[in-house]
């Protein structure tokens, strides 16, 4: 929803969307999970939803099954989802607790919490077999903002270095201890990087949102995160209104210690590469989106406000939810046009304008990401 | 429904059925579309559907989507169906009619029904933006008989030499004044060809169409064009009958002015490479059939009548219509058997018989538009 | 569901289940259907199906559809249920009588039950053509036991050689004279070689058959096939009962000529590559599974008692389908849990107990069958 009238010095001249390749080619589409998402760290959900000892929740994507677990000793650890006997996947249900341990329903090999074999039944007739050899398989984790990560790769970079853009941006807004009020999930028939454009520029509010655009007008604010993982900036609500709902009235406390200034302004942010963080006077919402296929993708959607609100006088969790449900859904169907047209084979790349620097400054992360410093486009020429 | 006793002088001794591989490779459906389907003129509708200044019908298939309009001007035009901004698909209905502009739904840009960019908002901000480089990609249209035809090829061949043996052929019928009464579609799931093979034979009748083969017998008439692009020739009516239909009468006015022999006859065709036109003393129908995959087929079917037909005694547009929907169902069972048996690991090509020396011309042509004068089968001998 | 306890002596230290790709990868999968589906003698159905002169059953597999026919003269044929014309496909009920003749619906080319051409209209006008080259196309065939077998390969090893472990050790069983009760089909999510390991392993009955278990414990029982194509052995039914049923009181006559050692037994044995076959006092139930896809199985199961039992007391056919019913459930429910955890990146192959020396027998059958003896694992390295 960025676009950001005032700042526009980083637009850089030039700049074209990206080849019709980047939204139908399976290779690249396999390329970017291999490259991109089983590379980095990625939000996977809340620390709210494992309060208790033992209490668990799935994170399926990519190939892997992850069960993101609080253990006996309070530690938040995640593990692959699978028996380290036959292979069979431990965990059905998407979340759920474990009384004491964890145990595979096939042929009963149990672990603690920790994740620790306690228990193999006949194993021990076999020779040299040892239950410190087959602990569950371990996934790195990391807390922010009580926001979990999780990293398919064993041996990522340190979340603090890479999050260090953000990582002690937003404490005024208090977001580590706000609670969730709603979730939507949404199957959208679009390549996942039309979704992100989408969100980072506003230039499409008045012909798509024209609701919005009344609280938000499309060339207030200014971007603050020009370049880089984490792009975006602010907008103003208009003077009548107090936030972003359907009534444009506030609908709990404000988040967190906010300055007056911030008591009038919307935060947009895209962290790199799947998350979007939108921040509020009184809610946050934010959004996960995952490719499902070239041409597919799932997107979560979560709604925040402060633990106190709900006894707050005009508490309506519901009015940020209708607003964002209604913008949402027209936000998806237009990036199901945009995946219809590029898909074409006659799609040439056309020209972004200076209200979508931040689209393209995303788009040449990408790129960076995807190709390297020297080669961006080049190496995917050769596709179709 | 071809057949024709009386002229089988070009039954080529020796000639089988296609090899297995034709009705099931998906590298050969894929060199299908680009070397046939995308490289000729193909007829997507009626002129009829464009009468009013602004009215367009999108033709999606083979990876484009082409809106073919009539303009304020009074022209008939074909465009891609993608915005030049952003790429994102400009009109979702498949028909509809535009008011005085064509505009992108997602940031406005604007064209004129001509195809010329008239508003883009922002884009004077960008150095060295024309408007005049960002008209709507055109498409190439011809207009014959009142069927609209375009080329997937941005520079295809004539559409007067490539029809030449029929332009002039047919004036009798006046078939570019008919109307529509009727339009079918039909999801078959055979191979395309096993569908124009179907049409281009009637030994089939006895047995698949024994209500047709009364009016029809499968051995009366004679081929008038035995080779080439466009196959076909006449079946005489029988004597108690005026038509192909229900109830043997005639549903309405002749077609065009007819010579007395014309009027009890019923005249097959198959126009290279998806259309079918039958032309009978009182109605026309027409076929086009469209690759899905290698095992799948869509096939659309219109009806056609005299325009004051309305007005005229016996007039039963449903005559017709009902006789061919039942035949269409008996045509697309049996080819839907013989793709499940051309795709058996078993299936080895078959001898044609003098009575199918249509459908063997029509392989021939196939053959020759895939590989050329020397080497028909030879290029894709090493597909499975 | 054989574990057997007291013969572990072929249990080979080390052993480990088989890497993820046999159970992932499309690649393995086409491989398996050719060299070991295609190239074997696979059990279809039961001669019983075929009583009547004419009568027939398809055989729809691995891109063959096969007519098993009983033909005039009385003996059990199959072809290819292909027309020799134009490829079509000629029975499309799965099971039928035909009259006297076998006739092509599209142009009527007909057959004798025994395969001869005998019609076809118009094809005295080809130069050349000789009925008598035109048979349907034949099949192999065997029958055992009742069992009907055939081979997609045309040449293939001989059946008896094949067969020899089994083919005299169920004679005291008579099961050639049996008489199907029920007959149930499963679609299951699973590659079906986890399926098959199932089967031959009763290490899971303690947690996923808690009633089975009780009729037949795990750990009771005899292998008494260790290694090779056919693999398996008994299990003692505890002494309350009867039978393996929901009572565990016999439910009809006992089959065949049984000594009393094999009324307190249950027979469980797999036939190489997709058979099952279990014999229990008054009953056998067969099984096939057929691979959809690397992921997905089709499994069918018969029910047969002795051909006098419906008279007898206590008649109850219900009886053993009612438990299997159940324990089938369980069965493809850990077997599709399986299926997700080895499908997952993270899985690595795990360590057999003694408990599982017949899967680890029939795993190594299986790299045997597809890889030869020297290079086992070798071949499909490369693949993922």
């Amino acid at each position: 929803m960025t676009g950001f009238a005032r700042t526009t010095t980083t637009y850089q001249q030039g700049a074209h969307t990206l080849a019709g390749e980047y939204y139908t080619s399976p290779a690249i589409s396999h390329d970017e999970i291999e490259q991109l998402f089983r590379r980095t760290w990625m939000c996977v959900g809340r620390e709210e939803e494992l309060k208790e000892a033992g209490s668990y929740v799935l994170h399926e994507r990519f190939g892997d099954s992850i069960m993101v677990v609080r253990g006996r000793d309070g530690v938040v650890r995640a593990f692959h989802n699978i028996c380290r006997h036959r292979g069979t996947k431990i965990c059905e249900a998407v979340s759920g607790r474990f009384s004491s341990t964890i145990q595979c329903p096939y042929h009963a090999w149990t672990w603690s919490t920790e994740g620790q074999l306690v228990g193999a039944p006949h194993m021990h007739e076999v020779e040299g077999f040892e239950k410190r050899d087959h602990p569950l398989l371990t996934v790195p984790v990391a807390l922010w903002e009580g926001f979990v990560f999780v990293s398919h790769d064993p041996s990522p970079p340190s979340f603090d270095e890479v999050f260090r853009p953000v990582i002690d941006r937003f404490g005024r807004f208090g977001v580590g201890a706000l609670v969730r009020v709603a979730r939507r999930e949404y199957e959208v028939k679009a390549n996942w990087k039309l979704i992100m454009q989408n969100y980072n520029e506003c230039l499409h509010c008045p012909t798509i949102h024209p609701e919005l655009n009344q609280l938000l007008p499309y060339t207030s604010g200014a971007n603050d995160l020009h370049d880089g993982a984490f792009l975006g900036g602010y907008m103003d609500i208009t003077a009548a209104n107090e936030s972003v709902t359907v009534t444009g009235r506030r609908c709990g406390l404000y988040l967190g210690d906010l300055p007056d200034e911030d008591k009038r302004r919307a935060y947009y942010y895209s962290f790199w590469p799947n998350m979007m963080l939108s921040l509020h006077p009184d809610y946050a919402n934010w959004y996960a989106v995952w490719p499902l296929s070239p041409d597919r993708s799932l997107v979560t959607c979560e709604w925040m406000m402060h633990p106190a609100s709900e006894s707050s006088a005009g508490y309506d969790p519901q009015g940020p939810v209708e607003l964002w449900h209604t913008v949402n859904a027209q936000d998806w169907h237009i990036c199901e046009m945009s995946q219809a047209g590029v898909s074409s084979r006659a799609y040439k790349p056309g020209p972004y304008s200076p209200r979508e620097s931040i689209p393209a400054a995303w788009d040449r992360q990408y790129l960076l990401r995807m190709h390297g410093n020297n080669e961006k486009h080049g190496r995917h020429e050769k596709h179709e």
